[in-house]
């Protein structure tokens, strides 16, 4: 462990500290974040990601900018500024720093105290997600036997600030004694699964085995999994929910061998003002990600779809 | 082109000559074989692969043996029991050596002109299944409009030796200017879809797109492709199909979409001896190939499960 504990973002001495997430899985660093346009680098390059995590990050950039430079000033404002338009999509983001900048009046220590709050209330979301998902899991499946979990992307710390949203419910039926295993998909793009995921798991010591993305509808028709675990990036008022590309083949497969599909997020998730999953925006990767993925063929065009549509099931 | 026109595989002036599929698409390399243990080391390292294509790159291989050391004599048995056992589990191999074995009494040209009836023949199937699968394709889709068709794997000409199986259609249709384009799935392992599919449809200057395993799914829920065409590694007696991992997401997704899903293979794919699908075999590749992926996790596990059951619609 490090001076974050099991966290991967936090405040301590009046500065930020994160888990680089560029860097993992070959190393696990710590960087130490003092000012702002530092912090704007590290959300800009993903160091930070995860919309819950850089909500936290957010807010403790407003503690950062009026410990720097006292608050009711320019210098103040503008560093606000900087921090909320780091990510401009990143709703979280722009939410946490308003709310934190509200409380400038009444100085640098308020702030950093609304900030801490912030982080918190994270923190008790990702808990209570634990513990109500694994009493849910165990509800659904009615049996006390060790429970092998499929998931995909990453949902674990590295995307809040601890423990996570579906990731979450797997640490708490670890900690129960009640996981046999968690099957991860390597999950396109950039293999957050593969990457983030196995290393999270490793990290809290809960067996898990990695495998192909295209391997994980077959794997639930074959009985090889108890439940699918999700997190989600939006779900909509009718409970349609946009998540990681492949999340819509695992919630057919899982809906055709009659496995729970189970999608975990906090409702900060719920956007009540998209009626349904067509009206969600759907997030566009770059071709070069496909086109130039080992030794792919220079030329060939690629079609956009990384992202899609997972039914709500459970 | 080459000294091979369209074919990938071929007899020319006393020697085997194809295209060397480990070095596509960086390099089209076509190499010249002369002797039985360059053939051998041929297929086992897949300069030459799918079933078909094994096929006639083994009836040439007992050719080429009966033209080195005549017929009737231990250097030419040793030679066939060399081709036939170079890949132990491709019946194909096995079949099309022990029938140009079969005729060597009448000595090398009897042979020769043995092994270039198992290539015609070879030519004659691909050809008949292009054509009637683009008319099936056309029947199925009631309207004349050009087709979107997706595909998974490698089943063009690489995998036989000119046009193929579901990839023949894709040709087809593609002549016929019915075809609007091909889009392609990555299919793991080792990105065959990307690396040779690709390859193929650019030859042959057939529109195309590649896009991630995980997409297909989802892009048929969106109504991106009018049908699914895709190879068979092996069909049991009740129509159970085996196929590549991913086949099976495909043909949920296809279900769920009503969109047609068509299997395209010789009649030498279907093993009536094989009840269902639950009898067939899964080849399992090794775990490096996940774990090793990219910047994947020293340490992690992998979960077996490469190629999988897609049932069989259409």
């Amino acid at each position: 462990m490090s001076v974050l504990g099991g966290r991967t973002l936090d405040w301590l001495d009046d500065a930020i500290v994160m888990v680089d997430q560029t860097r993992l899985p070959a190393s696990f660093d710590v960087i130490r974040i003092e000012t702002v346009p530092e912090l704007v680098g590290a959300i800009r390059r993903l160091s930070v990601r995860g919309a819950p995590a850089i909500g936290v990050a957010g807010a403790f950039g407003v503690a950062l900018a009026a410990r720097i430079h006292g608050v009711g000033n320019t210098a103040f404002d503008d560093a606000v500024q900087m921090v909320r338009m780091a990510r401009p999509t990143a709703v979280n983001l722009a939410r946490m720093v308003d709310r934190v900048a509200a409380t400038a009046g009444g100085g640098p220590d308020v702030v950093l105290l609304e900030a801490l709050a912030v982080r918190d209330e994270e923190l008790a979301a990702s808990e209570s997600m634990g513990n109500d998902g694994a009493e849910l899991v165990s509800e659904l499946l009615g049996h006390g036997n060790p429970v092998r979990v499929l998931t995909i992307c990453n949902t674990g710390g590295l995307a809040s600030v601890e423990r996570g949203t579906a990731l979450a419910v797997v640490q708490a039926l670890h900690e129960l004694a009640a996981l046999e295993e968690a099957i991860v998909l390597e999950t396109r793009p950039l293999l957050q699964g593969a990457r983030l995921t196995t290393w999270e798991l490793q990290r809290m010591g809960a067996p898990n085995r990695l495998v192909v993305d295209a391997a994980g509808p077959y794997l639930l028709s074959r009985g090889v999994a108890d439940v699918v675990l999700t997190g989600a990036d939006r779900i909509a008022a009718n409970g349609d929910t946009a998540n990681k590309i492949g999340t819509f083949s695992l919630a057919l497969a899982a809906q055709h061998a009659a496995v729970p599909f189970v999608v975990v997020a906090p409702e900060s998730t719920v956007d009540m003002a998209t009626a349904t999953g067509d009206d969600i925006e759907i997030e566009y990767r770059n071709g070069g990600e496909v086109v130039g993925h080992r030794g792919n063929q220079p030329g060939v065009r690629c079609h956009p779809g990384w992202t899609d549509h997972g039914d709500r099931h459970g």
